[in-house]
């Protein structure tokens, strides 16, 4: 699958995964109104309609760019409904031909990692048959529990062609309370970083490996140190735009194949028609808004990082 | 609602948590072949199965015990029938009078764990109305991004009187990987059992916090520490019994008061039956195996803590 990424990033000529983030006040009043009519004003009509906002979305924007990244959060705040619709969205977007990357942050001893690999990444066994849980071809891992949480999502990722991003140095203001304490004059998130190259090795596509990791587009100094202990790692660089990120601070991310990195932008897409430079779309041409987005964003990457060209 | 764990804790005297993480290899067969004749050998059957299973336990549980903990992941490996298990669990449990601890794991950035604790402890707003999700009691926080992934759990305890439990120091064998790194001479799991202190000094229950902590019964000298580094955290204690901790080592885990601490185990439950000591029972008595099985617990964490009696 990392290939897949790969192959899809030099067809796209775009480094971009869009977060499908759907909060309800993103949603417009005609898709909310609709859906609350049709399922009721409750979790399934929640449910219902962030599934329309992010289909109208996805058929937007599906040409322009390689991957999409659904956080299952945004899902799973509504109950079974959300569940649901996170799995219709990870379905479709699979349709579409994106590569899908679950926004999941598990992590857990490893028996239970296991079974979060095998409900998102894997089959689970029943019986004589096993099934896909989630299905999706990427998910986030948090390493707080060191390498016996995380080697069970790899062997899934080995047996399915999938991979793993795992936190390593999280794009939030507080991400330093913890991942910036010094050992022995290192931070820990560069203890965490050498360890997913470690991981890394044991799994390798043709150019990158099946694990790669997450690293904050508001923290470009660090992403440049965690390029180097990372080599073969792709890094998924959450906090572009809305949350501060600016593309002329990203180059240190990318590898001088043009490669090793994908920036993901969500709020500043997906509810694009909010921001004035888009408000002309108006509401009910939002998904047109999100499609103007995603190009401005991939213009903006390509003119401030040398190595897109 | 660590009121309410308090005084059941004092009612059972049973300091007992029951992890209900039904792997599909502890369900005996007679109840896979019901579920799987009712609803067919797939995902809808496997989460028929530990559904079934789970009622069974807690039916012939309930009475001794405060609190059980399941487990999402095993359910969450069954996608969205897994899922809805997952909340007919919670749903039956509290039905019960048992407080409900999801064993979830989750934490992320701010707007998302926001999402997540609305999600699993408090209401989402729709339209006008609100809606629980998931609606446990407590749930477990991984702490990896710091504050700001950690205090919107917080605000929704304080709203709905719930609870956390933060991953402080786990019970795995790799936990020490990144969380005893020392810092200035201190492992990283204190800097974390610090800021459990902190965070939970604004969310005061009677006698414990709103903010407990996880930290695993295999690192008792640790346990000793942090029991004094967090003197108002309850602390949850996963570790015991099948993956090594013994009751003579939790003493420290508790306070003067014979609280302060509630001990996990899971497997050593509910696959009871499973184990030489309790194969009398057979696979059809499964339950009653479970149940002298938590009588067994609370006698053996009895006899050897002092300050329980």
């Amino acid at each position: 699958m990392i290939n897949r990424l790969v192959d899809k990033i030099k067809e796209t000529s775009a480094p971009v995964v869009v977060g499908l983030d759907p909060m309800l006040g993103y949603v417009p009043e005609h898709i909310k109104n609709e859906a609350y009519a049709q399922k009721g004003e409750n979790l399934e009509g929640a449910a219902e309609a962030i599934w329309e906002f992010n289909k109208a979305i996805v058929d937007a924007t599906y040409d322009l760019i390689p991957a999409v990244k659904p956080q299952i959060a945004m899902y799973e705040q509504f109950g079974i409904p959300g569940m649901i619709a996170f799995k219709k969205t990870v379905d479709y977007c699979k349709e579409k031909g994106l590569v899908v990357i679950g926004d999941i942050k598990r992590g857990d001893i490893g028996s239970t990692s296991e079974a979060y690999a095998v409900g998102h990444l894997g089959k689970v066994a029943v019986g004589s048959n096993s099934f896909y849980g989630f299905d999706e071809d990427f998910v986030t891992v948090n390493p707080y529990l060191g390498s016996d949480g995380v080697k069970p999502f790899i062997k899934v990722c080995n047996e399915e062609k999938k991979g793993i991003f795992v936190l390593v140095k999280t794009s939030n203001p507080s991400s330093g309370e913890f991942q910036d304490r010094l050992i022995d004059g290192k931070p820990l998130y560069e203890y965490v970083g050498e360890m997913v190259d470690k991981w890394g090795q044991e799994t390798m596509g043709d150019s990158y490996s099946y694990v790669g990791a997450v690293v904050g587009a508001t923290y470009p100094k660090m992403g440049e140190i965690l390029r180097k202990v990372m080599p073969k790692a792709y890094i998924l660089v959450p906090g572009y735009g809305a949350q501060g990120g600016k593309a002329a601070d990203l180059a240190p991310y990318f590898n001088e194949d043009g490669l090793g990195a994908i920036v993901n932008s969500s709020r500043g897409i997906i509810a694009a028609y909010k921001q004035d430079k888009y408000a002309k779309f108006g509401p009910e041409c939002f998904a047109d808004a999100s499609r103007q987005a995603v190009i401005d964003m991939i213009e903006d990457l390509r003119s401030n990082i040398k190595v897109l060209n």
